[in-house]
């Protein structure tokens, strides 16, 4: 198993944001090959201390690290890629990695 | 269902991290009230540029925010708190929300 997590930090227009991310994003996101599972945070991001910077962390599962770098380089990655500098106007980190369960 | 993500910056020794975190912290992490997964990273953290400063994520799942907030509270979850200050001599980050599944 391997996971992506995309972290966006909060955008100038939230509202607009999430419109675009739920009705655009996630449907094409969805299309792409080897995707097994995709949550997304719902309300506050926060920490130990409190609200942190980001609005949305989304947790996309594949079977395995090459899975989501073949995922990358598939049209419909590449299509997902291409749609996050639509809305995105914050920050967006990313995160991949083979990981098991302990 | 809900989501705590420790990413912890590659440490001083990461053979002396790695042997602490899965011989002594999963063990006393998994006594946690209410921890319903956990899943650790398996080698590289990369982001599609690279590799990242951060040497391991764990991703815990509970069954929602408030669970994560009683888990803090508990004895058990101080415990690994507090033992996370004995082996995590890079940064720690850590980000917790309530998620769905889309």
């Amino acid at each position: 198993m391997a996971q992506l997590i995309v972290m966006y930090k909060t955008p100038r227009d939230t509202a607009a944001f999430d419109k675009h991310y739920f009705e655009r994003h996630v449907p094409l996101a969805k299309t792409i090959p080897g995707l097994r599972k995709y949550q997304v945070s719902k309300g506050v991001v926060a920490n130990p201390a409190g609200p942190t910077g980001y609005h949305l962390v989304a947790t996309l599962q594949f079977d395995d690290l090459a899975a989501i770098q073949k995922a990358f380089g598939s049209a419909e990655g590449q299509a997902a890629v291409a749609d996050v500098q639509t809305f995105a106007t914050g920050a967006v980190d990313m995160f991949m990695f083979d990981s098991r369960e302990v």
